[in-house]
C-alpha cells in the first residue's frame, strides 16, 4: 500500500464518519469531510450513538466542549465501535488544562482507540506527564512530546499523531515527521479538530493505520500550503482551504516530504 | 398570488424565523435567513421555546442533533405553534437511520406541521416505508419517494418538499418538480437544513403554503446556480451562495423552471 | 494610556478568552478572537467552567442559546471570575424577549460584570425598562437606551456598551459615541456576539475598561468598514471581515471618530 493508494480508496469509498465533536468546529469539520470526499454525520444522543458507531465507517470522539449527555453518548459510541471493530479516533482537546475531560479521556482511552490525535501538550497530559497547555493551545514542542506519544502508542496499541511545527506520526515501532507548512491552520479555529475527523475517515479505508495517518496529515498539509498561497488572511484562508482540499489529488502525496526518525 | 409576489412579501415582512436546529448548521442557517431578508432566532430551552413559538413568524424543527433537553423544547414549540396557528416546518434529518429521533419524529408529526422537508430516504422512512439512507445522505431517488410524500401530505394535511436531483413539492392534490441545479449545495453542510428554515420563513408570508414552498426552493436553487458559476470549490461556493441569495430578486422567479406532475 | 496602546498590549499578550456563548456563533467568535490576535477557549461544563474562569485572561457569558447545564456552568464561571478578579463580560442576548434568560441575566448581573454589551432593546430590558426587541433584533435606538445604560453602569459599577447605528460606551461618569460604519455586521450572524468576546479580550489587558471598550468597538468597526468595501454580499463580508481584523493595526485607532456626550 502506498500513500496515494490509501487516499484514492478514501475517495472511492466515501467513508461515513460519525463525529462526536465540539460545538465550535462542527460546521468546519463537516465541510472538511465533504470537501475531502467523505460523508459526515453527527449525533450526540445516548441511544443513537451506540448503534450508529457500529454501522459508521469510523468514529471521531473530540473532547472540545463536552456536555454531561454528550459524554454518555461518547462512551456508548466508543464501546460500540470497539466491539464492532469500527476504527475510532480520540482527540483529547485541552486534556491536562481542564479537569472533567481529563478524567474522562483517561477512562475512554482504555477502549482501544485506533488513533489518538492532539497537540504536544495534550499528548503529554494524556500520558500523565507534565505539560504546559493553556486552553486549547500547545505550549510544548512536538519534539518534547515524542516519548509520551510512544508510550501511549505502546500502551494502547494505537497510532498517535501529534500536530505542531511538523506533525509526528507514531505507532508501536515507528516514528515519522510529516513536513508541510500548516501555519494557516493555526490561525483559524478547527484546523486541528477537523484533522481528527479526516484521520478517522482515512482509517475507514482499513489499510495500515500508520500509513492512513500519514496520508491524512500529508494531504491536509498540502491543501493548507495551497490555501496559504491563495489567501490574504484567516477568513480567506478557511475558504481557500476547503477549495484546496477538494482539489488536491491523491497522487500529490507522492511528493510529500516526511522523514523517519529513530524510534526512541 | 404569483411566486414573485410571495418572495416580495417575504422581503417586506422580514419574518422572524425561530429555529430549533442542529449544532452543525446553526451558523449557516442563520446566515441564510439573514441573506434572504429574514430574521433568525434560536433557543432550545424549555420554558422559552413555547412562548417564543407563539409569537415568532414561523418555526423550524430540525432533528439533526437532538439532545434530551432540545427535544423537550421542540415538543413545547410544536404544541405552541400549532395552538397559535404559527406555521411550522419539520425536517426529519436521518429519520429511519437513527432510532431515537425516528420515534420522536413520528410523535411530533402528529401536531400539524405546515410543511415537511427532507431528502427521499427521510420522507420514505417518516412515511413508514423501507428506505436506504445512511446518516444524513439520501440513498433513494426523489421519484421513489413521491408516493410516500403524497401519503404524508394527505395524512397530515401539509406540504411535503423532497430535496434531490430535482425538488418535489407536494400537497394533498398537487405535485410539482422544481428544476434548478443545486449540486453545489450537496457539497457543503447545511444546504438542505437551511432550506428548511427558508421554507419556514416563506410560509410566514401566510399565502398558499404550496406556492411558498415552490418560491423557497426556486429562489434557493437560482442562488445556488449563480454561486456554482462564481466559485471554484465548496469553500468559495458557500460564500458565493450567501452573496447570491442576498442578490437574487423576487422577479427572477418568473423564469423558474418547474413542471406539474400527474398527482399519483 | 491611549487607544492604540491598549490594542498593542492586546496583541502582545494574546489574551486567553474563555467564552460561554451560544451555538450559533461559537465558530465565528473563535475566529474573530484568533484573527484579532487572542486565543479563544470554550467549555460549558460545570466543574470545568469555575476553575477555568479563575485562570483565563477574561470570560464572556453570552445568553444566546442557554441550556440548563450551560447556565450552571455560567453561574460557576461568573462566581469564579468575580472571586479571582478575572474581567468578565455579560452579553444579555434577547433578554426581555425570552423569559428564562431574562431571570437568569438579572441574577448573574449581580456578580460584578466588568462590562455589559448588548443592543438597545437588551440594555433597556436588563435595566427593567420597556423595550421592543423581538428575538435578537433591537427595535429601539441607542439614543433611547442611554439612560438605561447609565443606570446599569452606576448600579453595577461597570462599563456598558450599546451596539447600534453608533455604539455608545458608558461608565459611571462618561458617555462616548463611537462612529464607524458597521452595517455589514448586521447582515451576518454573530457580529454583535463576537464583539462581546473581543471586548472581553481587550479588558484582559487590565487598563481602563472604558478605554478598552472604545478600543474594541473602534478596531472592530474599522475592520467592518474595510470589509464592506472589499465584499459583494454577506458571505464575502464575513470572510473579508476576518481578514481585515487580522490586518488592522493598533495605530489606526488614532484616527477613530468618537465623540464625548454630556453624561446625562
Amino acid at each position: 500500500m502506498t500513500l496515494p493508494t490509501v487516499a484514492q480508496k478514501y475517495r472511492q469509498h466515501s467513508p461515513l464518519v460519525f463525529c462526536l465533536t465540539n460545538t465550535v468546529v462542527t460546521n468546519f469539520t463537516a465541510n472538511v469531510l465533504l470537501a475531502s470526499g467523505a460523508s459526515p454525520a453527527m449525533t450526540d444522543l445516548p441511544g443513537e450513538a451506540g448503534p450508529f458507531a457500529a454501522v459508521a465507517s469510523a468514529v471521531l470522539v473530540n473532547l472540545g466542549t463536552p456536555s454531561t449527555e454528550q459524554m454518555v453518548a461518547m462512551e456508548e459510541a466508543v464501546l460500540s465501535a470497539s466491539a464492532a471493530g469500527t476504527p475510532w479516533v480520540l482527540d483529547p482537546v485541552a486534556v491536562g488544562a481542564l479537569p472533567v475531560r481529563t478524567d474522562f479521556a483517561r477512562r475512554i482511552v482504555q477502549h482501544h482507540p485506533t488513533l489518538i490525535r492532539g497537540n504536544a501538550s495534550e499528548i503529554l497530559a494524556l500520558a500523565g506527564k507534565d505539560s504546559s497547555g493553556r486552553g486549547v493551545d500547545a505550549a510544548d514542542t512536538v519534539q518534547a512530546a515524542l516519548d509520551a506519544g510512544r508510550e501511549l502508542a505502546k500502551e494502547h496499541e494505537c497510532v498517535v499523531a501529534i500536530s505542531g511545527e511538523a506533525d509526528a506520526i507514531i505507532d508501536t515501532n515507528r516514528t515519522v515527521l510529516v513536513h508541510t507548512n500548516g501555519i494557516g491552520l493555526t490561525r483559524i479555529t478547527g484546523g486541528g479538530c477537523a484533522l481528527g475527523a479526516f484521520n478517522a475517515g482515512m482509517l475507514a479505508v482499513r489499510e495500515d493505520p500508520f500509513e492512513a495517518a500519514i496520508a491524512a496529515h500529508g494531504l491536509y498539509g498540502l491543501a493548507a500550503e495551497k490555501a496559504l498561497a491563495a489567501s490574504t488572511g484567516p477568513g480567506s484562508f478557511a475558504v481557500a482551504f476547503l477549495d484546496a482540499l477538494a482539489a488536491t489529488e491523491p497522487e500529490e502525496l507522492e511528493n510529500l516530504k516526511y522523514e523517519e526518525l529513530n524510534h526512541g
